[in-house]
């Protein structure tokens, strides 16, 4: 007899009891879908039957200690069997999952933290609570694209205050992984994007580094960029190093320059952007908790941010470029970071080179102290390299950019870019690209302004960053005057498609550079 | 020589000319995404390289006259060789697409429309262009989920006024087919979701059919309820008519109550839907624009809306079924639309049944006139009847109710039912469930209310809609005294797991029904 009043005639246990987990032999299909995790199941399987799944249903699944909620792709064809299950790779890594494994599925419970983001919709605050149950879940990755392009949107359209930006990176530092360092200060700049071929990370960091400073830093690599700096500086040296060997070489160099995506600082941060870039909408509050939320979970105590401002860069306005400095200050020193802002000019790119190895070129130019090393990037990296040195307290107020040139010039910051290299697996040249082809100018004028978004476009479609070599290099700057047939920059490529792609692009968008006539 | 000044040294054709479009073979993969178009290639094809796509890339496909814009999963495994590509089912069906096609691919010309979406997110009104071309770009499949998501989100956040939800609705109707009457008025009627067995319009339709309107009444099936109208009807007639064969019925009978799903009425309503359901985001412009697009696609003149008003039906309170009804009214008079609301008791289920057969069985009691049909589904079908008859002028104001009683009583709506299931291809009876399990009170008390969202959770649960017999008999409604041991409902499911899911939910909600003790 069952002794639950609440079902009648007595069942069987089976009928009665809680339901029994539904489970799934893993097979791998190889699927990347980014870092959405979808599970693939055979349209007739018995467990979506029973549970009511459909293409686009939300599955939890477990696999020893790792849970993880996944979205439904529902298998029409012969790919799967009954009573088995694929994963997207993403999915397949969250749960360490192996061939053949088996997992264990059920609905997931509603997401509380949802109710937070509706409430943002309609014109609440967000309250501490909330941005922490949130931020959670999404580096739980329990939000599915739709629910966390949602955050996105309303963040954007209703605005987060002060308290509520603070609470978000509080959140999203807390999150993940937090480094601790031995010493202090611990130093780090941040470049808010848009400006290609600004590759001053590799030049700071050993003038500071060489000059006394701990300065242990993580870079990203491209996303829409043609170049990140993990990107630019894995042409002379390896960058995806586990957090032990980081450690190492921090120890040893009071340095580096890896690549941040092995060491999960701040995960949530990686899962918005994926939905935010595609959106391109610039909210402020989502742009400085990215930014200090990666480097307060790196352990830094002093932050130099650059904030590159023009027409066609991330900032195109000085006084938005106020704003942001405003709100990257106030939201540091509520999380405990001394926050310095740099305005530099964002009008084109810095350097000549815009790709993986042509930015590193320039960069070994201005450590080798070549002639013909890019001055422009040499400046703002002594720029940069003498506002870390100075709220580092390494050198007085006031002092800072002559001892970053010092060090610079008297071959200090190249041996400790050496050291550096040396130390994380060994220096290598920049590869160069079997393919080029300059573009030339189709009159003479001169060069009144550089579109970096285009000129970015045609460096990717030459293939940058897949192909390291790949790239632009400039020949002309803004102010220069130029004749019909003169060259503005030589498309560098691996391949004659990606050339012949990149110069098609060129030839639809001939105001690139925009000229003036001459008077 | 190239004649182009802006390559050289000259290069040849195929280098400096426009670019030789991507052309990848087809293979069948037999993967439901369900509404995203997805575009599966292998991770070190020559055109992802050369493209520099990666996943979650957006890829245009072109396909002779069918172009479509996919979002780019990458196989890392053995499914596909280099130079193949397989497609999610729903991009298969937009491209009419066969094993071992060629399809061309290429990058995707930025979402021009989007701008206006951004826009919205900074708080601008979007004008009447703006919401054609976002309609337009969605319908024709060219939003991303993530895109979709910050739509509904910004119109949600900032609000639609009545201009641009009239423009929104305009827009909608005019993205898909819109069908055309011989005769007028073309009566119609749609119930604001949300009440478990609230299956009126099977009653309704013969009703005002058999008094001389023509009402070709196209339905939905269900998304997240346990039963939709076209669930239900399906259980005694064919609904999956093509346009001739429905446009025969109307012809014939008058009336007919068939599938929505087949005649593309406000395609992009339903892509809509799709994101914005999971969020339970409630606007009320899109709830407006979504309701009378699909009427006026349909053909009506005049329309009768059903809001029930509960504490767990879509609205909650009167006032906001009051402000509802005002924009539905508005609305529907700017596109030319006569539109009458009729607000009704949303707390409880409405008949006996909750479930596809279930639901059809009271709908076949009521029609019949048998003794122990319904009291609460027949009268809310007369009222709405009564509504239609009226302003349909089939009937003179106050008399409407009289009409369809008798019309009902002396067997015309249900000869007019049994002719429409033969024209839609033939009469059956509702199926009959093989398991059946009665849910007892625990406790003795008066009801005072019952969470319709939980209960029909019960229902999906025990196999509803998928299982057409599967769902809930009710016994006891509010108001009503029960004993303990009394049943409240029984549970009807095809497959013991089913049952078992649906009783387990059951014990860890015992408050779905909430009872008062006596006193």
């Amino acid at each position: 007899m069952s002794t639950d009043p609440t079902t009648a005639p007595a069942g069987s246990d089976g009928v009665a009891g809680h339901p029994v987990a539904e489970t799934v032999r893993l097979r791998r299909l190889g699927i990347d879908t980014y870092q959405e995790p979808v599970i693939f199941m055979p349209a007739d399987c018995a467990v979506c039957r029973s549970e009511g799944w459909a293409a686009q249903s939300r599955v939890r699944i477990t696999h020893g200690d790792h849970v993880i909620i996944a979205t439904l792709n529902v298998v029409t064809g012969d790919l799967l069997a009954d009573g088995e299950a694929g994963l997207s790779d993403v999915a397949w890594r969250m749960l360490a999952a192996r061939d053949g494994d088996q997992l264990v599925l059920d609905p997931p419970d509603p997401l509380v933290s949802l109710r937070a983001v509706r409430a943002k919709v309609y014109g609440r605050r967000f309250a501490t609570d909330d941005l922490r149950a949130v931020v959670q879940d999404i580096a739980a990755g329990r939000y599915s694209t739709i629910e966390l392009a949602a955050f996105v949107t309303a963040s954007a359209a209703r605005g987060l205050d002060l308290a509520e930006t603070t609470d978000l990176t509080r959140a999203m530092l807390e999150a993940g992984a937090q480094l601790t360092w031995e010493r202090a200060p611990v130093v780090d700049k941040h470049c808010v994007g848009g400006l290609p071929g600004n590759r001053t990370t590799m030049i700071v960091v050993p003038i500071v580094a060489a000059c006394g400073l701990l300065m242990p830093k993580t870079s990203s690599r491209a996303i829409t960029s043609p170049a990140g700096t993990a990107d630019a500086m894995e042409t002379v040296a390896p960058v995806t190093l586990d957090l032990q060997h980081m450690r190492r070489v921090v120890e040893q160099e009071g340095a580096c320059v890896v690549w941040g995506g092995s060491v999960n600082l701040s995960p949530a941060d990686d899962l918005i952007i994926r939905v935010e870039r595609p959106l391109d909408i610039d909210s402020e509050a989502q742009l400085v908790a990215s930014v200090l939320s990666k480097k307060a979970a790196a352990g830094s105590t002093h932050v130099v941010i650059d904030i590159p401002v023009g027409p066609t860069a991330k900032v195109r306005a000085a006084d938005a470029a106020r704003r942001l400095s405003a709100s990257l200050a106030e939201v540091g020193r509520a999380i405990g970071l001394v926050v310095q802002v740099v305005l530099s000019d964002g009008r084109q790119p810095v350097g000549r080179g815009v790709g993986p190895a042509l930015e590193a070129r320039d960069v070994l130019a201005v450590l080798r102290g070549e002639a013909e090393a890019p001055p422009d990037l040499r400046d703002r990296a002594l720029t940069l390299a003498a506002a870390l040195l100075e709220i580092g307290a390494a050198a007085p107020p006031g002092s800072g950019r002559e001892m970053a040139e010092r060090c610079l010039v008297q071959g200090g910051a190249w041996r400790k870019f050496q050291a550096i290299c040396e130390a994380q697996g060994g220096m290598r040249e920049p590869p160069r690209a079997v393919l080029t082809q300059p573009v030339l100018s189709v009159r003479p004028g001169r060069i009144v302004g550089i579109d970096n978004r285009r000129l970015a476009r045609v460096a990717k479609l030459a293939g940058a960053p897949a192909s390291p070599a790949a790239g632009l290099e400039m020949h002309a700057v803004i102010g220069q005057r130029v004749a019909i047939g003169e060259p503005l920059y030589t498309v560098h490529s691996q391949t004659p498609g990606e050339l012949q792609y990149a110069l098609a692009y060129v030839r639809r968008n001939r105001d690139i550079h925009i000229l003036e006539e001459f008077s």
